[in-house]
């Protein structure tokens, strides 16, 4: 009877959940498809090219067994508490609105960030120190899914804080994986669109496969250990068969992202505005911007669509790509600021004039669907910030 | 008279030492040539493409100054005492050797590492710590040139101290970044031929540039930090101006590499041979090592030869490309080791099989010229390990 239930359980579970559910009768049938299938069977010949494709058929997910790290009791909890989230940079600006999203699903979220807060569901760790994270194992157990943003973010930033740059973006990655090949929980790992340097043509996935190595150096030490980590995220995964998604953002904003310096133009020309600032804007530079609640929708999906070792830009309507000025006047109109704040300078030295990204992978596997245009967002961004700074 | 005196000192200086010599007429007429000067004429459209051509005009070095970071007074000191050099990782393997070559031609070199030694012109300083390499160059003044070794070196020794790997290799090299915009000294930054991944074709430098992305994903973290090195290196020439030289030694051995198990393979067979310990052979992989004194002779004519920004593999004669197994043969030989202390096994997992690596650039630019063969350099680092060891 136990078991009748577990198999009806799990029927449900695979029909709701599983990207290759195909039901009970089919699980005692089933079989990788036969491209996958001939990998297998030679595993010597498996290189990095085929690997991916290997990956994209995930048994483990089909099988009558649960998930791993999770026990039937946790399962029986239902659909309110499905799935148990580990996030790094769970007090930061993507991190909050991740932490929401994934939370409102019904999913147990533990977030963990740098500082002491008065969060629920929150643990203290810096992921430069092993133990740190370790500890969140020992008091957690394990965990379904990690989404590891804790990083240093921000070209400048990584150029004025290189030692922390590099022990957060690199050395506390490279400790996360090591984790993972030991508790073999699934992770998302936040990487960035700085990866395809100030390559000038269509950023689709692919130019970091396909594209000359020189088209895409990257121009900073953020950008470098991104890069080295997506790397690092392909390594493991070939040596001990973690599972990671990769994700690029490209200028998210939005509730929720606290002003410093180092921050990106929008909430920099906001944050001046409201505060009577004067601030610079360089002419010439396009750009998409994505609003944070949209972002984290798509991101919160890969939980349900995971297909091992893909990566994923993830931004805005190609079709909302404006000037940087234009964005400016926006944020002038929204917070009623003093025109007379901005200076407006020709093009930025060593900064990418276009970037013209490709969203389309993310819309197929993810359902990436951006809804909250620029105006829009930036109006309820301005109402985010008169709250926070009280205004 | 003093005047006089300094030009045909400078006159000398250019003849004997500067790679666009054109004597005390020329100095007075000398202009870029055509293609450079166009760039100096517009500098906002230099390129990172242009950048490298546009280095190799070095109108410092033609000029009757004399080189920065030195004075007259020590120039009249004579050749024997021609650059001083710092030299990072100056106790290591191929640091003792470099040190000791570019003394014997003169050259004052102080040489830091990682601790106290009895070594004269020595300091001890880590490079993780920008506070110790400070003190290095408060205490020496400034330097001519830094030679650039200290690294955590190797793939299993990376995998193991990742946290050592990047602080040492990317934090460490950034902390000298810093320091060169600061002191303008020339920089030879070491890199590794890890960085082409398992490239399949013959690896020239040029491969770094124009092949796809795919095809030199670094497989472990110590190609990634090597790699995430030389693009720092790119990005300071590109925005501050720096002045470096990147090398990429392949299989280099022979004297004053002490054994660990993260070394190479040849320091590996010839301590196990000499102390009569098993070890294994994989069968398969094709291999060119390079006498460590013929590698640093290459090494410290860069002094005589320094093109901005040019990168160059340097390793042994392509002739001399042999089977590890046949090397194993040449130590038991040398070592007079009982053939039964080897195992021989099939190809090792996530290792290149050939390594096809063209040195021609080297030779070209830095008279790069290999004399000691296999059996001979063997034959000598066997030597020196029976000497080290007491054996």
């Amino acid at each position: 009877m136990d078991h009748a239930y577990l198999v009806a359980d799990n029927v449900y579970l695979q029909l709701r959940y599983q990207r290759y559910a195909i039901g009970i009768i089919g699980h005692f049938f089933q079989r990788p498809p036969k491209r996958i299938r001939r990998f297998s069977q030679n595993k010597k010949d498996i290189s990095r090219k085929d690997a991916k494709n290997r990956n994209r058929f995930t048994p483990r997910r089909n099988s009558l067994w649960i998930p791993l790290g999770r026990n039937y009791a946790d399962y029986k909890k239902g659909e309110k508490d499905r799935m148990k989230i580990l996030m790094t940079g769970g007090a930061g600006f993507i991190g909050t609105n991740l932490c929401n999203e994934l939370r409102s699903r019904g999913n147990k979220v533990i977030a963990c960030d740098l500082y002491n807060t008065d969060r629920d569901d929150y643990i203290r760790c810096d992921v430069r120190n092993y133990r740190q994270i370790e500890k969140v194992f020992e008091e957690h157990g394990s965990f379904d899914y990690v989404y590891h943003l804790a990083a240093e973010y921000g070209r400048w930033n990584g150029e004025a804080y290189y030692e922390n740059l590099w022990q957060t973006n690199v050395i506390g990655l490279k400790h996360i994986l090591r984790l993972q090949e030991k508790h073999k929980f699934r992770m998302i790992s936040f990487s960035s669109a700085e990866v395809y340097g100030d390559y000038e043509g269509e950023m689709t996935e692919a130019v970091m496969v396909e594209n000359k190595i020189k088209d895409t150096y990257q121009m900073n030490d953020y950008a470098i250990s991104k890069w080295a980590g997506e790397l690092m995220c392909l390594n493991s995964a070939q040596m001990f068969g973690t599972e990671t998604v990769r994700v690029r953002p490209v200028n998210c904003y939005g509730p929720h992202e606290e002003y410093t310096p180092y921050r990106g133009f929008i909430p920099k020309f906001i944050f001046h505005c409201l505060h009577g600032k004067p601030y610079t804007v360089y002419k010439g530079h396009k750009r998409i911007i994505d609003y944070v609640e949209d972002t984290c929708k798509t991101f919160a999906n890969i939980v349900d669509n995971f297909i091992l070792g893909e990566v994923y830009n993830v931004g805005g309507r190609s079709e909302w790509e404006m000037d940087i000025k234009e964005y400016s006047d926006l944020i002038l109109e929204a917070t009623g600021a003093n025109k007379s704040l901005v200076t407006y300078r020709e093009a930025e030295p060593f900064t990418t004039k276009v970037k013209t990204m490709d969203f389309s992978k993310a819309v197929r596997d993810l359902k990436h669907n951006p809804e909250v245009d620029p105006r829009e967002g930036i109006k309820r961004t301005v109402e985010w910030m008169k709250w926070f700074y009280r205004i």
